[in-house]
């Protein structure tokens, strides 16, 4: 994080007409992916990684761009300059050069249509300084499955250098991510391609790398894609979905049941402007309702009751699925998640508890039963994070993560068994097992 | 933590007789401060900030010193090189010339017999680098009451720059702390001192400050002392009781009544080979004890439960002070005692709630109020963690923290009055409306 804080301003080029993607009349920064227009993704991304200034520099259809920019600006409260370029037409170097003046300092150049990842936000950031030039990112993995061979910007680099830089270049070892760090002192070789009539960034690339000025930050196939036509689209969408799908302590119910029918929800949940929190309140209220008729005696209700909660810990994928999708992930709402998913555990685990100690075992013992298994269940997630950290600094996958998405995935099997004193008994011994475990796993290391 | 990275080691020199501080005839850094050699605390506080290498510079008694701190690194599982020093009766600045050739780069400079903190270190060590000099944490608070000021270096500070250090300079604004970071480019500097017969490390910071190349950190009242007689002995212990009340997410009952009780059994308990870990599994064994008796029938066990919780929690400070007064703090010995700490809790109410439900309010009402109590006292530790860091980071203090110590004492003071049923409805009141208003403070935020 050490260059993050020099770098404060960034500079997204909204101007292009993007001819061959709109969606429903809409200019390109405008259109939607996954539910949120680019632009808006390119600023909350770079955002989220500590830009507070961005210059948007538009051009086709200005107006509209520079109205949701400074509205999206004032909801995040961070500062927006729109900027219009007239000669957009003329190329991008317009655009880049419309900036001048506007930003003081190093900032961050971003294309609107481009996506951005953490991931190479980050890489970037690593390589420092720009000095009295740029830094390029380059995706140095050319197999990068979201990327249109024929239409990306390839780059040869030699020993770190930029050698050449093109489309269709036959000799090349990377790509042109479009994301730069950028010194205010290129502008003045700007304006004299532009004078020239070379009015491409790339053009500009070529011509700092000439004088040494233009350096290479290689990362090895990050998250990134340039979303020029439907068919990137569609490529990009895949691999995000894909992507949902490797959160490192997921457990083994989640990764092979819940997760791949979230993602399927939080695919069309995008779409409507449900938010991640709205999402965590509802299942909460279903695992509610869920814990209510697993109290009840009929074994119908009591079926249904751990269908239900089952469907709520579903659901509860969609929250952090939908936030990572739309760059919408918050402190606040990972811990109400979880504060929530604590009560939910609980109530659950009551409701199962008061239909044993009433209906099955009707002594003392099915409460205590019920006790030692809650007791078990909030203390393995008390314990998870602190464990789930040090398993992940080891670099040790988990083989087995016995968690939330396991106990649930028990309460919903034992309910359509109709097997209620077998459920408490296994959880009251597995959860307060895997906490000794733990315990155990712990001191050792 | 930037400049920590590069200096990765330290010279200690340990080599003077201190002979106004001997106990039972050991050498001064074998001798014993709040039960740990002086030697053992310098390396254990300069360990934690990073530094993997101690060069121990040995002179009195020098092999007894050896040995110690060979065998310490072998625990500690650092590198240790002791160093001898035959002219160590010439002064300090030979014993700082014998580590000559023994460290290559940037090094921390250290005084066996002084106390360190964490805050003194990572104030000098956000100085970042000596260059080819060296720079001293300077203490600009001086009204110190930690220091002897007829005894201590003074310093005095012309814009930043060391104008004077000696003893008993008339005009000055500082202390000089003893913890220095140097460059190895001093010893040819020193050399020439010592050959002058000016073998002291004073000398050679104003030698290195005539050439402007000695900078000062100035610190205001950072935790230090020079431990050269019983006075100072006797004032840094209270120095460092003190400071172990201000724990900042301390709760009323633990500032007001465990903490004092508990900071006198650490006084005694550093003494004893009484590990911290120990404690906190002792702890846990009474309060395993206590939740037996508050689930026995009769008044007078049910009391006798009640007041040995509250001093099992007593004891359950004493382990997180015992590792801070010894520089035993462990992510481990952190984490298993929050867990540990869960475990009693939910044993204790789990045994008022069997009392409740057998002999008081017999129906099911009993157990329910008793798990309401329990998830609310559970989750209330889940929520503690992010709520006091949050609270923290807002410079907010807590007016009225809600948590274990208050819980605990609301057994003691129920049991002694025998309201068992009370107390389960109390807590299953105040435990869950304490989340929901956490929830909604961070909300709000």
């Amino acid at each position: 994080m050490k260059g993050l804080s020099k770098i404060g301003s960034a500079v997204i080029l909204a101007a292009g007409r993007g001819s061959r993607m709109r969606q429903g009349g809409l200019p390109k920064p405008l259109v939607r992916f996954m539910g949120m227009p680019l632009i808006e993704r390119s600023i909350r991304a770079l955002h989220s990684s500590g830009i507070g200034r961005f210059v948007v520099v538009t051009g086709y259809r200005g107006e509209e761009v520079a109205r949701f920019v400074t509205d999206l600006g004032g909801r995040l409260g961070v500062e927006v300059v729109p900027v219009e370029n007239r000669r957009w037409r003329e190329g991008n170097g317009t655009s880049l050069l419309a900036a001048r003046g506007v930003v003081d300092g190093p900032f961050v150049l971003a294309m609107a249509d481009h996506l951005l990842s953490l991931e190479l936000i980050q890489g970037l950031f690593a390589a420092g300084d720009p000095g009295q030039g740029l830094v390029l990112a380059v995706d140095t993995c050319l197999e990068n499955g979201l990327i249109d061979p024929d239409d990306v910007t390839r780059v040869y680099l030699e020993q770190g250098a930029i050698s050449a830089i093109a489309k269709g270049l036959d000799r090349y070892n990377g790509y042109d991510t479009g994301l730069f760090l950028c010194s205010p002192a290129i502008f003045p070789v700007l304006e004299e391609l532009v004078a020239k009539g070379e009015a491409q960034v790339t053009a500009l690339v070529r011509a700092l790398a000439a004088q040494g000025r233009a350096r290479a930050v290689e990362l090895q196939g990050p998250f990134w894609a340039d979303l020029d036509d439907p068919a990137a689209f569609r490529r990009a969408e895949k691999a995000m979905l894909r992507a949902m799908k490797g959160k490192h302590h997921d457990g083994p119910v989640s990764r092979l049941l819940n997760r791949p029918i979230s993602i399927e929800l939080s695919r069309r949940l995008v779409w409507t402007g449900v938010t991640p929190n709205q999402v965590t309140v509802a299942s909460f209220l279903l695992a509610l309702a869920a814990a209510f008729l697993l109290s009840r005696p009929s074994y119908l209700w009591f079926a249904a009751g751990g269908v239900l909660a089952q469907a709520a810990s579903i659901i509860d994928g969609c929250d952090g699925e939908i936030a990572r999708m739309k760059w919408l992930q918050s402190d606040y709402g990972a811990w109400l998640d979880a504060v929530l998913d604590r009560y939910a555990d609980a109530c659950l685990l009551t409701g199962i508890t008061w239909h044993v100690a009433n209906y099955r075992l009707t002594e003392a013992w099915g409460w205590l039963l019920g006790l030692l298994a809650i007791i078990g269940s909030l203390i393995n997630s008390y314990t998870a994070d602190k464990y789930d950290g040090w398993v992940r600094r080891r670099g040790m996958g988990h083989r087995f993560r016995l968690g939330r998405d396991v106990r649930i995935f028990l309460v919903m099997l034992s309910s359509l068994l109709y097997r209620p004193v077998e459920l408490l008994a296994i959880l009251a011994g597995l959860m307060n097992a895997e906490n000794v475990r733990r315990i155990w796993a712990m001191r050792r290391a």
